[in-house]
């Protein structure tokens, strides 16, 4: 069994499945045990949209991230720090991942210069001026006060060259030194980031790359590994050509991060290829516009054939929304853009993820992942991705 | 003590306050008890906004109050009839009151012609014409099943001419005598509708003629009595002037709705001067805007002061949003336009008057409503008004 405890953390893997390179494991943070594999609901500025955090527990949030930049920006680290740290603002008492903020920067900022100290960007919120350098997103990391903290890393768009992909597989690789140098505080878990794009071999030096840093620094190993620069406009068939070869070449006593993955067919098969971890926007982000995951595939509610079905939004789901309500009453929040309509479709979207990840996680444990998949795929549901 | 049963609704009289015209009572409908006083929250579009049912249970909520025009244009009152009636369809078990949807088309409408037979009106969702009798409103309440359901009446805008109140009253009062008279399912209690302005005599004879319908008609007496047209923009002492008279020349063994009255010193008035029960959607409208009740008085969180506030919204309160949360964390959720705002603020708005009313019953079944006004108005909460 493997196992690794590093300060407060702590990856057991429970089982491995015998015919893919599925696992269920347990990974402890100091505020909880998270059972992997695991969807993590995005709460952005603080606050996963549209649900409070009574709400999230009760659909079985284990773990939450949020994001670095924006709460850098608005309310500031520094205040979150007065308040006593991100759990105690939010009213979260479980596990917090946050992103090293890299992503939104190159994504977000109108004004971005890049250079192998750092990234400057302007302020999306009031357009001031801003330099960071790998340093400052450990110490802003350190002020929010997570669990698990990213190091900050490049990831190119898709497409980007042989070339571009290569400089950001090296700046990444010297950012992730940087980060594990500066981060010791034992409460908060670092991960390094794979990048490489769709080039194999980019990705292995990757990984090689952060393997050094833990055996030739004296500063301690990375506590998991996140598997960046996926999900950023590849086709989906294309990220599948090495995702598993990847996620094998990590090392098996620490949790794989697939960074922003959310579809519920690309977390089945990224399980069986060996990944723990996931989060992603969608499932919010579709519900305020009136679309949920469901057993017959992704459905919109604007649709008009629902404007008379009294029927739960999906038969096989146990949430809190599909036991309460029906489709027509759905539809009609939705079309009278009710607030509550993002309420209960989010919690419907989430559980059906959370729900999802438990089922792939209890098929691993008694060893049957690969016949999951197997059933998964001739489903209906498969075609939502 | 002072009981009045008809059908499935019952009154019944607890507790009279010996000095002021408060008092304590029970009212029964096929749904459940409802202690009064009571307020309503206003569920427009078949939901309170931002609320899930089992928030809005948590809050104490015992009754809401949802919108006949607005769900008879969408989603149709014949497909919440199909849906099993407002209860199933919202998913809320407890009671409902419906308006008969008078006040939106006098107030929503671009296109109005009003005549003694009825009103003639545009959809402000897609330009539709409809003609509305006092029979169609009560057939249409009767598709949507609600508990407690309103007559059609004429509310004239302030400040109005007498001769125009006169005329509103008349016929506010021929429309009454209709609605009863269509009015016959068992499963729901109608309400008579006082107007008459700002004009005493006015609203003396418009309660004379609602009793005249009751004696001298063989169709059943009025289960409540709603007092109309306040609250339309006349200065608040305007109101109190001749609301007591009003209030206490209804007969006692019926309940008391003062109608669209929602902010908490009006409450407190207007229970010592023998009102039953609220509605108004202020409390989760400010919600949104940012600003909520408190004993302080009302609160705009986007104030700066608050940026560092981590103490509760309200020291004093005991809501789910005062006990998790601080000040410095609704507003950041205000000032990023998050939608759990507009859930948190509106939680607490609605308990801070559900439970000002569960304290002002309290102290009516002690005998003591005359000390509890006079604390309320030397209290900085009463500058809410």
């Amino acid at each position: 069994m493997l196992n690794n405890t590093s300060n407060s953390f702590s990856f057991t893997v429970k089982a491995c499945d015998p015919v893919t390179a599925a696992r269920a494991a347990t990974l402890s943070t100091p505020h909880g045990e998270i059972e992997t594999p695991i969807f993590m609901p995005v709460g952005t500025q603080a606050t996963v949209k549209a649900l409070t955090p009574t709400q999230l527990e009760e659909l079985g949030a284990q773990i939450v991230l949020a994001n670095t930049y924006h709460l850098y920006l608005r309310p500031g680290s520094d205040l979150v720090e007065q308040a006593g740290g991100l759990q105690r603002f939010m009213g979260w008492e479980h596990s917090i991942l946050t992103d090293s903020g890299g992503f939104q920067i190159f994504s977000l900022a109108d004004t971005l210069k890049v250079d192998d100290e750092g990234v400057s960007f302007s302020s999306i919120i009031d357009g001031s001026h801003h330099r960071w350098r790998p340093e400052d997103t450990m110490r802003i990391q350190n002020e929010l006060g997570s669990d698990i903290i990213m190091q900050l890393d490049q990831c190119p768009p898709w497409p980007s060259s042989r070339d571009a992909v290569t400089q950001a597989v090296a700046r990444s690789a010297s950012w992730a030194r940087r980060c594990r140098v500066a981060q010791q505080n034992p409460q908060q878990a670092l991960f390094g980031i794979v990048q490489g794009g769709t080039f194999l071999d980019l990705r292995l030096e990757s990984i090689e790359r952060l393997l050094d840093i833990e055996t030739s620094d004296d500063t301690g190993a990375f506590e998991g590994f996140g598997i960046g620069g996926y999900s950023v406009g590849e086709p989906h068939a294309v990220m599948l050509e090495t995702l598993g070869e990847v996620a094998c070449a990590l090392p098996a006593d620490r949790p794989r991060y697939l960074m922003g993955v959310g579809n519920p067919t690309t977390l089945v098969r990224a399980i069986a290829l060996g990944v723990d971890m996931f989060d992603c926007v969608l499932p919010t982000r579709i519900a305020r516009t009136g679309t949920v995951f469901s057993s017959e595939g992704r459905l919109n509610l604007r649709n008009a054939r629902f404007t008379r079905d009294f029927g739960p939004l999906d038969s096989a789901c146990h949430c809190p929304t599909c036991t309460q309500f029906t489709r027509a009453y759905l539809r009609h929040l939705v079309m009278s853009k009710e607030i509550l309509a993002a309420v209960l479709l989010s919690q419907h979207n989430l559980f059906y993820l959370l729900d999802l990840m438990r089922r792939a996680r209890h098929a691993v444990l008694q060893g049957r992942y690969g016949s999951f998949l197997a059933d998964w795929e001739s489903s209906p549901a498969s075609h939502d991705f």
